[in-house]
């Protein structure tokens, strides 16, 4: 077994020219990111200059960007750098809930923030959605879910905002779902993996106490790389230090992106927050795609007009081909990868989601291009 | 604050020709690595052909490598990738002991182990090394450890053993340690994040329950990224499944490392694994490079004669030139420095660990010269 071992070098990443895959589009990287990794690819490169914190080297230029850059970036008063969206949640969970309290959670939340609340022993409350078409999720549905907690005598301690969710791209009342928890005492976290480094973000605007951003699927990082902020109330918890290490943070287990993901996060920064004023566009350019594809009798679910680059849609003629299709349905990932469209997951006809943040309406009229040659030649 | 960016931007690792840090030694990339970075960089990149869970991802070959290779490598029974030897540390503390129990550490361990087993609510009971100049960890030293603990009425539901440890590279009899440990019923974990890519080990060989390793430390990986792996009886509960999300493990929130430090630990294996072959010329290297720094009246803590390229020398001589030298105790910082070698923390004279893995013995050669020459210029 140890001696075959070549195949796991000068792996190459098979992937079409357009990748519509919601998951990628935000993370792909800028020239300035890709020196980074090379500069920076080594081990633990980032560490030689540190004096025992993280967030506090400041060659490279950690600290400014850690305490200063990110607060005023993210609207919160302290942040620090995570492995990933998921890592923060279930950081900010496991410091501030007790093992058998109730998170409250909207349905359309991501699996990992289900899984952070497993993971710390937490029971959920579910917020349910409005289910089709909308799949909205109200404040008055977190008053109620929090209400049916106390109905069990749960404590809440945490409720959690998918801002937006990342089936529908929907972006609820944030501010309002905020108000209504800080009326049951009850942080608010928003987990803005889609939201952070696409669109203009502000926790303190939307009066979030805790906000948790993922590098890798909307800050043009490579992967695993993640923000959590928090405002100083709950901060102090979440970045405790230890009791007999000094200086080193707890729930960090000391520090977190020991190496070149977060330097990618740096370098790319400057380029994220061009991108983000240009985000009236990315949404007009979604709203004309979304569009086109129900021109072509496809459904677009969710928030309407949309407000995101995340959509979903409901494809009932896609569906109707795959029953007598070659391959059944793995046609439509085949046929879109043979017009150098890929990002659908294999097997999906009937509904699916997309992204089309970061790219142009020419290559945007490519993809709506496929998916009409496809519907005409069966 | 967010107008002036640019400065995250283009950054340069200021770092000289020989770099001497033992956290630096192994965790430089491999040629195959570094294309792997280039190839991977992107977001999330390796999630494109994912169908739910990381470690069954077969194109890049994960699954191959997750659950074929890596347990022959460790010798044990389940692996999973983690974002280091501390979240592998933690995640198996906070999957297999209870907030309030006892966990058994051995005195020369790293802070991480520490924060791990804080951040899981454990109470620690340390085994004390032999203290000046051996610094080493008994078998018997957990037994008593163990009945220290119950005296207080404690449950010692783990014990973890540093190997090597990362201040003196002394490589305790791991073995004994299991045995008194079962003796007890208690399992054991070693921390093999300077073992595992510098060196032969084998968990089952040793009796471990439980093996944590580090790809930026020291299997030619680019950080963050590590291993975990645990016997059949342990690797059940750690890799426990979510009740509620299907394939998904709890623990790892899903999935850790999605992204391209992985595949750089994948490019760098067969490496990696070449590189174990010469660790008796490692050793030898290292014992030779110990002597050659007592001539020069410098004296090697730890096991002597030494296993490991991790080395800790006291240095009287060097503290006295800082008494008196211009920048005081940062001079021989400068001073190395200037003759091209750096990983010598700032300040640190009388005092410092070093490492000469992977250096041949004409850059050595080129360390010991710049030491002789620092110490005959004053």
């Amino acid at each position: 077994m140890l001696d075959n071992l070549a195949k796991f070098t000068n792996l190459k990443r098979d992937i079409s020219e357009i990748n519509i895959d919601p998951l990628q589009r935000g993370g792909i990287l800028t020239p300035e990111a890709r020196a980074a990794l090379v500069e920076w690819g080594d081990g633990y490169s980032v560490c030689d200059f540190c004096g025992g914190m993280l967030d506090r080297i400041k060659n490279p230029p950690i600290e400014e960007f850690v305490h200063g850059v990110l607060p005023e970036f993210l609207g919160t008063d302290e942040v620090r750098i995570t492995h990933g969206a998921r890592e923060g949640k279930y950081a900010a969970m496991h410091a501030l809930c007790e093992k058998g309290d109730y998170v409250v959670i909207d349905g359309n939340a991501h699996y990992t923030t289900v899984l952070a609340a497993e993971r710390a022993g937490l029971k959920i409350e579910y917020v349910p959605s409005s289910k089709e078409p909308s799949y909205s999720i109200s404040a008055q549905g977190y008053a109620d879910a929090i209400e049916r907690a106390y109905e069990q005598k749960g404590n809440v301690s945490m409720a959690v905002l998918t801002y937006p969710d990342g089936n529908y791209g929907n972006l609820a009342d944030a501010k309002a779902v905020a108000n209504v928890c800080h009326d049951y005492g009850v942080p608010l976290m928003l987990n803005g993996a889609y939201a952070i480094g696409r669109m203009p973000i502000s926790a303190r605007e939307l009066e979030a106490d805790i906000i948790v951003g993922s590098g890798h699927k909307s800050m043009a990082a490579s992967g695993p790389v993640g923000v959590l902020g928090a405002s100083e109330e709950y901060a102090r918890t979440i970045f405790r230090l230890s009791p007999t290490k000094k200086n080193k943070e707890v729930e960090l287990l000391g520090c977190t992106v020991r190496g070149a993901p977060l330097l990618t996060l740096m370098a790319s920064f400057p380029a994220v927050v061009e991108r983000i004023k240009a985000w009236p566009e990315e949404i007009e350019k979604a709203r004309w795609f979304s569009c086109e594809m129900e021109k072509m009798n496809m459904v677009q679910l969710g928030d309407r007009p949309h407000n995101h680059d995340l959509m979903f849609f409901l494809a009932e003629n896609l569906y109707e081909i795959s029953q007598t299709a070659k391959k059944g349905r793995y046609f439509l990932y085949r046929d879109l990868k043979e017009r150098g469209v890929s990002g659908i997951k294999p097997g999906l006809t009937r509904q699916f989601k997309l992204s089309t943040f970061g790219l142009s309406r020419e290559m945007l009229q490519k993809v709506l291009g496929a998916f009409e040659d496809i519907i005409n030649s069966y």
